[in-house]
C-alpha cells in the first residue's frame, strides 16, 4: 500500500487544479446520489453499535443520518478554497545574482488514523486530495460499514478523473486488526505524516509507535480565567458558549478559573445560567464556598482539573489573581486554547505573552479553535504539539515546500 | 534535566533581544580569551583519536586548531540576525469583528544529539539562544574534553545574565553511555524537538526510538545532470565545485548524469579537470566507455550509486535524457540537493517541477545548499524530511507560533 500510494503521490504533484476541483464536485454529487445506500450501511453499523452497548453520544457520532448534504456542501467548500500547491514564496535575488525562491508542494503521503465519525473519511480525502496528497486511511471497526460504502462511492466518482488522479490515490486498511495501524506507522519509507484523529489513548500510541512524523492534538483542557475586571454578563455568555454550545468537542470549556474579588458574585450566576442548560459543576473548596450548597455543584475529586469532561460538566477553582490562574493553566492545560476574560489590557497582555497554547483568547469563547473559524476555510485536525502546524490544520499544513535555486553557472566561492 | 530545560525554557522564551544580543558577544568573547584552555582540550581529545587510529580527516573534523576566531565570529553574526521571536503575522479581523493573528514562539526545549565536530556545540547554543530555547546537547564521545571546554567557558560566560538566562538554558549529557540518548529520545513531555547531526545511522537511530519529533536530513546524494545543450564550459566548472571545494558535506556532488549526446565529448573533459583535483570516478558501463580507459575512472560496483561518498570520488552514469535522469534521481536520491545544467528553459521547468528535493537546481552549483549562502544567516541543520523545515534549518526554523485571539465578548453562534 505503501508504495502504490507513494507512486500515486507523484502523480497527484501535477494535477492541475481544475482537474481536483472537477472532482471535489463529482464526489459530493456521487455523495448526494448514493445518499440511501451509504445510510443503509450506516444503519447496520448503527445497529450493531446499539447492539454492543454504545451510549446514544456515541451513536449520535456514528450516525450519517440528515448529515449527507452537509458533508457534500464541505466538499463542495473545499473546491472553492485556493489551491497551495505550486505557490511561490520568499522570492529573492541574493547579491551574487542567485534566484532563490520556495515553491510550495505536498507532503506526498498522508496516513489518517481515525475513530468513530464517519464524515471524518470524506473531510480527509476531500482536504488530501485538494492539497495533492495520497492517502491511506483507517477508520474505527465500529464505523467500518458505513467508511466502505463512503470510500466505494467516491472511488467511483473519482474513476473518470484516474488519469490526473490515480485509483491508489485513496487507499483504505479495510483489514481491522490493529497491527495493520502498526505496520502503517513503520512505513516511513512512503509515507510522509500520520494524523491520529481520537482520544488520548490513539494519540500516545501513535506518538509512542511511530516512525513517521506525527500531528498530535484534539486533546483540550481549555481554560477560561475570569479577571477582577472581566465584564460580567459578557464573561456569562462566553462561559456559556464555550461550555454548553457543543460539550463533546476539543475546543470547548472543562475548567473555569475565577477571581477571589468577584468569585461571590460571578459563580452563583456561572451556576444558575449553565446549569439551566444542564451544566453541572465541579468545585474546589473556594468554589464550592460560593455555591451556595447548589446541588448541581459537587467538590472536585482528585484528577477532576486534568479532566476532559467533553460533556456538560464544568470544573469550577477560585484563583487569587493572574498569576495564580496562569500558573494553574501551565500545570494543567494540555495548551489547545486558553483565555482570559477581562477589561484589563496589561492582564491581557501578559496572558498572551506568556500562556503557550495553540490558541490564546482574549475576551471570547474558545469554540472558536476551528479552521473555518479562523479563517481556513477547512480543517484536517487541531495541532497542540509545536512542529509544521499549531491549532488548526487545513490545505497548506498538508503542504512542504522545496526551495529553487536558479543560478548563470554559479559556483561557491 | 527534561524538567530544569523547560523550567528554564519558560524563562528564555522572553528574554529581552538587547540581553540575548549581549550574551552571544559575552560567549564569543570567552571563547577568544579562553582558547588556550580550549585547544588543550582540545589537543587532549586529538591525541586520543590519533591513538585510536582515526583518519586524518576525521582528525581534521575535530580539530579546533585555527578555528576559535571564526567560530567566535559565527556567534557575533548570530547577534546581528533578527530575533524570530514575537514577531506577528497573518494578522487578520474576522468579519465577526473577531481579531486573529499568530505570534512567534520558542519550540521550548530542543535536544541536539551529535557527532565529531566540536564547532556544532557553539553554533547550536548561539542559535538555540537567539531563538529563545532550552537546549540539551549529547556531543561524540571523540570530542568529550573539547565539548565540555567550550560549555565551561560559555556557561561562566552567560553567568552575568542568569536572570533573564537561566544556567539550566544549557544542558549536557556528560555521561557517554548511549543509553541516554534513549533515555532522551522518550523525553516527549518535556523536550520539542530532537536534531541528530550526524551519519545514517544516528538518525535512523533516533527516527526508529524517538517518541519527540525529529528532524531528519544532512544526507545528501546529490545529482546534477548535465543536459543535452548545457553550456559545457560552465557545466564543467560547476561539476568541479560542487565536488572539490569540499568533498566532505552533504551538499557536494556524488552522482554525474550525463546526456548521451554530449557523453562522449564531455566524460573525458570531466576526467581531466576533477583528475587534476585527485577525484577519482565510478562508471556504469556507457560512461567508462566514454573515459578512453583513463586509469582514474573505474566500473561502478554495486551500490556505489547509492553511496554518499563524502569524498574525492564521483559516480558517472550515462543517461538517455531528461527522464532517463529524473527516474535515476528519483530512484537514488536522498532529496537533498539535486540539479540540471541546460539551456533549455522547458526542460528546466520540468525538472524543478519533477524532482521533489530539498533543493532543486538550475545551472548551480549543489554547494549552495546552506543557511548562509541562502540568505538565513546561519544553519544549525539541514533537513530533507518534509514537516515544519525543509533544507538549510535556521533561526525561524527554532520557533512555533501560536494562535491569538482577541475579541469583545465574541462567542460562536
Amino acid at each position: 500500500m505503501g508504495k502504490r500510494a507513494k507512486a500515486a503521490a507523484a502523480v497527484l504533484a501535477h494535477t492541475p487544479c481544475d482537474v481536483k476541483n472537477a472532482a471535489l464536485e463529482a464526489i459530493a454529487n456521487a455523495l448526494e446520489a448514493y445518499a440511501d445506500s451509504i445510510l443503509a450501511e450506516n444503519a447496520l453499523d448503527l445497529a450493531d453499535g446499539a447492539a454492543k452497548g454504545l451510549s446514544s453520544a456515541m451513536l449520535d457520532r456514528l450516525s450519517l443520518a440528515n448529515r449527507i448534504p452537509g458533508i457534500a456542501a464541505d466538499v463542495r467548500n473545499v473546491a472553492t478554497l485556493p489551491d497551495p500547491v505550486g505557490v511561490t514564496f520568499d522570492a529573492t535575488t541574493m547579491p551574487n545574482g542567485l534566484q532563490v525562491s520556495k515553491r510550495r508542494t505536498p507532503l506526498g503521503v498522508v496516513g489518517v488514523i481515525y475513530e468513530s465519525r464517519p464524515n471524518v473519511t470524506v473531510d480527509v480525502i476531500a482536504l488530501c486530495l485538494k492539497s495533492g496528497n495520497a492517502m491511506i486511511l483507517r477508520g474505527g471497526s465500529e464505523t467500518f460499514r458505513s467508511n466502505m460504502a463512503l470510500v466505494s462511492v467516491i472511488k467511483d466518482a473519482l474513476a473518470p478523473y484516474s488519469d490526473d488522479i490515480p485509483p491508489d490515490t485513496i487507499q483504505y486498511i479495510e483489514d481491522t486488526d490493529r497491527r495493520y495501524v502498526l505496520d502503517l506507522l513503520k512505513l516511513h519509507q512512503y509515507v510522509d505524516l500520520i494524523i491520529p484523529r481520537g482520544g488520548n489513548a490513539l494519540h500516545t500510541f501513535c506518538r509512542e509507535n511511530s516512525m513517521i512524523p506525527v500531528i498530535t492534538g484534539g486533546i483540550g483542557i481549555c481554560h477560561l480565567y475570569v479577571d477582577e475586571t472581566a465584564l460580567l454578563d459578557d464573561a456569562l455568555k462566553i462561559v456559556h458558549n464555550a461550555k454548553v454550545q457543543r460539550p463533546s468537542v476539543c475546543n470547548a470549556l472543562e475548567v473555569l478559573l475565577v477571581h477571589e474579588k468577584i468569585a461571590a458574585d460571578f459563580i452563583p450566576r456561572v451556576v444558575e445560567h449553565l446549569g439551566a442548560s444542564g451544566v453541572t459543576f465541579r468545585a474546589e473548596p473556594r468554589a464550592l464556598a460560593c455555591a451556595n450548597g447548589d446541588a448541581r455543584v459537587l467538590p472536585a475529586a482528585e484528577g477532576d482539573f486534568d479532566t476532559e469532561w467533553l460533556a456538560l460538566i464544568l470544573s469550577l477553582k477560585v484563583v487569587t489573581g493572574l498569576d495564580d490562574a496562569m500558573t494553574h493553566i501551565r500545570t494543567h492545560s494540555t495548551a489547545h486554547s486558553d483565555g482570559i476574560l477581562t477589561q484589563n489590557m496589561t492582564n491581557a497582555a501578559r496572558f498572551v505573552e506568556s500562556i503557550d497554547s495553540a490558541a490564546v483568547y482574549v475576551n471570547a469563547s474558545t469554540r472558536f479553535t476551528d479552521g473555518a473559524q479562523l479563517g481556513l476555510g477547512a480543517e484536517i485536525a487541531v495541532s497542540t504539539q509545536k512542529l509544521h502546524v499549531r491549532g488548526p490544520m487545513a490545505l497548506e499544513a498538508l503542504t512542504t515546500y522545496k526551495w529553487v535555486i536558479i543560478g548563470e553557472g554559479h559556483v561557491r566561492p
